[in-house]
């Protein structure tokens, strides 16, 4: 973590003072200004232990307050117990999947290799907020919740590692986000290209031999992207297309047209994963997911040290996350290319419920289910409009440039995407107009002081990727 | 190669004999017997030096002769010199290639890793013809063609290789066999389907990025598979599919359905093309090839140390090749299921011709061009009935027997795949009824003493590919 020691003082400043505004008390905790949550009550204050633990401890105890109460308000036991294996588990999805399925009853096992983590440390990138150590995050949640998650630190595409956590837990289903999830980030240079591809294909593989072999019931929610379909001229269905032609029809799987070498790993995984359900009769749900937005979940606001990332640079950060970075700090929002790119988005918040939803109502044995998770599709321009909008009632001066676009896309296209499944089996959307107002930007507000500028802009050009390796710097490269 | 001595005399005894029913003098060297050939004259007797080093010549001498002259009668100088690196030319289509190309004055570099030799060294498969190593069959090309075909041996998935082999070399065209090509072996066991769909990925994501990086205008000419559309109930184009759906059109990448690890893995390569020919302006011609037959072509009939390979086996013996050496033996041809797998198929003397109209005829830059590289589809019952009276016509006598199915696939099914592109620009099939008579089953009678009966039957199942380590006796467990 590249916090200085002066961003540090000065995020707990802010943060203290963002919460006088709001009138809740501060405290401090381990010579750091820490403020309670009020819905947590007397548990949040167990945090000064291992807060105190410095340094390994990254809180900065600068979370603020989730208006709804913490996580024992709308959880309930319908997990029922149910064993689910989270892989990725310490990631942006991942973590507050685990923490909303451990809420609600079910049987949660972190499966991660923290390469996440790695990847800020090599490339010199940071969350906005401040996280805590999966191992930290997984005991405080025990205090806070009184529910225990389980943890495996690995790399499954070890086969040795994946198999014994597979045996040892007996999940009946596996949650996977575990992969190399930045578009940029594989783009950076062949070797990163090619470890995307890799890493994520086997590590799908090895997932599916495991379920194949060792729980052959297990219900597999593989984490996938909008991403997959590229923009096509033609509406964009669930996973699948009926096509007539020549006078036949058949129903066949959804053209896949990707645009990196990330995107196109989690086309090789749903080819995959539909022979697997076809041949060894898997029951697998593939969600395309669209871009997640927003930083918390009523579990990850419950305590400082659940909180959870938020990525705002050029490789990990999504478009509207890096527009309200930038608005908060009066940076120009960065429209890359003439800003018609329109893409599928959802709240994080939506992202766990949508999770807990195929969760509920599994797919069949030998069924490659595919559900389009987004709520509602907004274009480049429109979210940087947005964003100005709701800036502007917060007092916030915001520009917005037009950069050249470093990504080989359509700029204007044609884009309608069907999602209509998991809304069927009710999910609730929680609206991007709403979020705003609620938390979004008032959140970026309030860290702003950890912003870094240099992360902020464009880090990698598509046209330029190339075999020189690129160990660092990166995002600060141009 | 695990041929004992008593085959090998055995194999020399017949050749011997086979010839003389031809009409043609044979000749010992080292001790064995070979047949010269008539065509080749005094060039043949060259082989003599080298075959006497055994044991590591592998060379039994027993090749017949192309009722065509050697590669002279119909090799020109259309190349002109044209650069051609062929990745995999030590294989089965890449080595017929390579002095296809050889032959009619391209400039050829074979790069191979030599990995195709070493899967029939741990599984304890052998080629039913005996094929001398590449070193010596590049020598013995200069010897009886003149032209000089250069050698790299080394593994294109390590990427400090490839790119030296790039740079030294400067090829116009890359025609790229060099990867794991049998569906079977991808279904062993989870090491093998890791490794055949790492392997073909990235050693093909590093040809991409070679080609970008190093030599732009190269195109290049990938060996893609018919397998990659699997069976849709609807006709197969080449490559692409135009789709008109609520009102609007547009045309995209045909739908893939892969049925194994392998044919997955060429979907895989496909999809990554396509990004790079749009993000990188990379030139290349996908040829989504049939199941190729046939061992003779002109080239590599020229010398008995020139002689290709021919797969009979359950694991890299494609259908065709399997059936005629079964009619050979008196081994029933083995039908899986119910036969009515229908596939395109096409004669190896086709397949370099389609090599040689790729280059002579290339993909624009930016162009992600799509043959079908076929001639005719059959089912696999039609096979059988060919076999059968054509080797009956022989006076062998031909059963046919329907084994338990261990692929999962549709067994009856609509196919019709379109393949007129390659005629376009100039292919004139060989038929398979014409080949038949011609040659196909009386080398295999030729050969027939080599033929290991425990290598004929299934020998992968994919219902039961697992995660237990198969190393050896795939081929022979059952």
């Amino acid at each position: 973590m590249q916090c200085s020691t002066m961003q540090t003082q000065r995020a707990g400043r802010r943060s203290a003072k963002a919460a006088a505004q709001q009138g809740v008390a501060s405290m401090h905790i381990g010579g750091r200004v820490c403020t309670p949550l009020v819905s947590a009550g007397c548990k949040a204050a167990r945090a000064a232990p291992a807060a105190s633990r410095a340094p390994s401890v990254k809180v900065q105890a600068t979370a603020t307050i989730e208006k709804a109460a913490g996580p024992a308000a709308t959880a309930s036991s319908g997990g029922a117990g149910t064993r689910v294996m989270i892989i990725g588990g310490d990631g942006y999805c991942g973590w507050a999947t685990a923490l909303h399925l451990s809420a609600r009853g079910y049987e949660v096992c972190i499966v991660d290799n923290l390469c996440r983590r790695q990847f800020d440390l090599t490339l010199g990138l940071d969350t906005l907020t401040p996280i805590a150590t999966i191992h930290d995050r997984v005991r405080k949640w025990a205090e806070v919740s009184g529910k225990h998650i389980s943890l495996q630190i690995g790399d499954i595409c070890d086969w040795e590692f994946l198999s014994q956590a597979f045996t040892s837990f007996q999940p009946e289903h596996v949650v996977h986000f575990g992969e190399q999830r930045s578009a940029p980030y594989s783009m950076i240079d062949r070797q990163k290209a090619v470890f995307t591809q890799t890493n994520n294909v086997v590590g799908t593989l090895n997932v599916l031999f495991a379920i194949k072999e060792l729980k052959p019931d297990c219900h597999l929610v593989k984490l996938g992207t909008m991403g997959e379909y590229g923009t096509p001229n033609i509406d964009i269905e669930e996973g699948y297309l009926t096509v007539t032609h020549n006078g036949r029809t058949d129903t066949l799987p959804y053209p896949k047209q990707g645009n990196s070498f990330y995107h196109l790993s989690k086309i090789h995984d749903s080819t995959n994963m539909l022979f697997t359900c076809k041949a060894w009769k898997v029951a697998a749900t593939d969600l395309n997911q669209g871009v997640v937005y927003g930083v918390r979940t009523e579990e990850t606001m419950a305590d400082p040290m659940l909180l959870n990332r938020y990525d705002y640079d050029g490789i990990f950060g999504t478009a509207l996350n890096r527009f309200v970075v930038q608005a908060a700090v009066g940076h120009p929002l960065t429209v890359y290319g003439k800003g018609g790119q329109t893409r599928g988005f959802l709240d994080i918040r939506d992202t766990v419920r949508c999770i807990q939803i195929a969760i509920d109502n599994p797919a069949s044995r030998g069924e490659m289910r595919v559900f389009n998770q987004f709520t509602e599709q907004f274009s480049v321009n429109q979210l940087a409009e947005i964003v100005s909008r709701e800036g502007s009632k917060l007092g916030l001066d915001v520009v917005v440039t037009n950069v050249p676009n470093p990504r080989v896309e359509l700029e204007e296209h044609y884009y309608n995407a069907k999602h209509t499944k998991l809304v069927e089996l009710g999910l609730q959307p929680h609206l991007l107009a709403d979020s705003m107002i609620d938390s979004l930007l008032e959140f970026a507000v309030q860290y702003r002081d950890r912003v870094r500028m240099e992360l902020i802009k464009p880090a990698v050009d598509w046209r330029k990727t190339g075999v020189k390796v690129n160990t660092m710097g990166a995002a600060v490269a141009k």
